[in-house]
């Protein structure tokens, strides 16, 4: 988002932008997620985090689908909320000792990430429809569908772990 | 959290740091509002920022209800997510003259602000409940559930103002 000019002229120019902000976004957490892998213990967790990178990797396919469906080159905008939402999980986890402690803020920094994604989403499917781009609609909603399930299995994961932490 | 050493030993120290973000993100979005305010469009996107500006004082308030149900004091630990998020609304906003683009852009930029609210206020929850913290799970869920009714009102606002800009 280093333009210097008023650059968004149109709601499709904040749409493609939200587009690219989204596919950095993505791509980013591509790159977390083996961090993240490493530090969970073994068992649902860990296997979650696997799952979950297996489904980015496909999230970004339907993404570079979406930019082909609007006869646009994929392009990924700097974009400092998903930034600073990892940052913070990469410091946070840094300072825990306790493996039970660290997977519950493995956890909660995934729902923080989560979240991200499913305003996104939701905005995107939102100006898609008004816009009439099908297309990027029905891919962004098979992904919300995704984000959301991802949601609530660490919502389930993160408290069975607590009741084993305390 | 520019802590040197593992210095989250517990679940009740986990707690807590969450905690102390939680409230320094609650001030910033008090911080940014006004100007969220002043550049929405006069009518109900303005009405929705306004009130949520009184809301969030009133979560501000809840939060310092909850240190001290803990015997703590409020403290701010800088939070790289929400600084994150409000810097991306911040750049986003000022590339954009056209009105109605704006306001779809500020709806969308409170959308995830909301749900990072959303996200970090489950997972206190969860936690409260866990270590036995009723009266800050209580005051918790009130704001929980004002944060997914704004979330709501932005989604309505934003597809009603989508329609008038299409």
């Amino acid at each position: 988002m280093a333009l210097l000019s008023k650059d968004i002229e149109s709601l499709h120019d904040l749409f493609l932008h939200t587009l690219q902000d989204i596919y950095y976004a993505e791509k980013q957490i591509e790159k977390s997620l083996p961090k993240m892998i490493k530090k969970a213990s073994e068992g649902p967790l860990r296997k979650g985090f696997e799952d979950h990178l297996e489904e980015t990797k496909t999230q970004i396919k339907r993404l570079e689908d979406a930019f082909k469906s609007l006869d646009e080159k994929p392009k990924a905008e700097k974009c400092p909320a998903i930034d600073g939402i990892i940052k913070e999980a990469d410091e946070i986890s840094g300072e825990i000792a306790d493996q039970k402690v660290l997977d519950a803020a493995l956890a909660a920094a995934a729902q923080a990430v989560e979240h991200y994604e499913i305003a996104r989403y939701g905005t995107l499917i939102a100006w898609a429809e008004e816009m009439g781009h099908k297309e990027c609609a029905k891919l962004f909603k098979q992904t919300l569908k995704e984000e959301k399930a991802t949601d609530e299995k660490l919502s389930k994961l993160a408290e069975s772990n607590l009741n084993k932490a305390a």
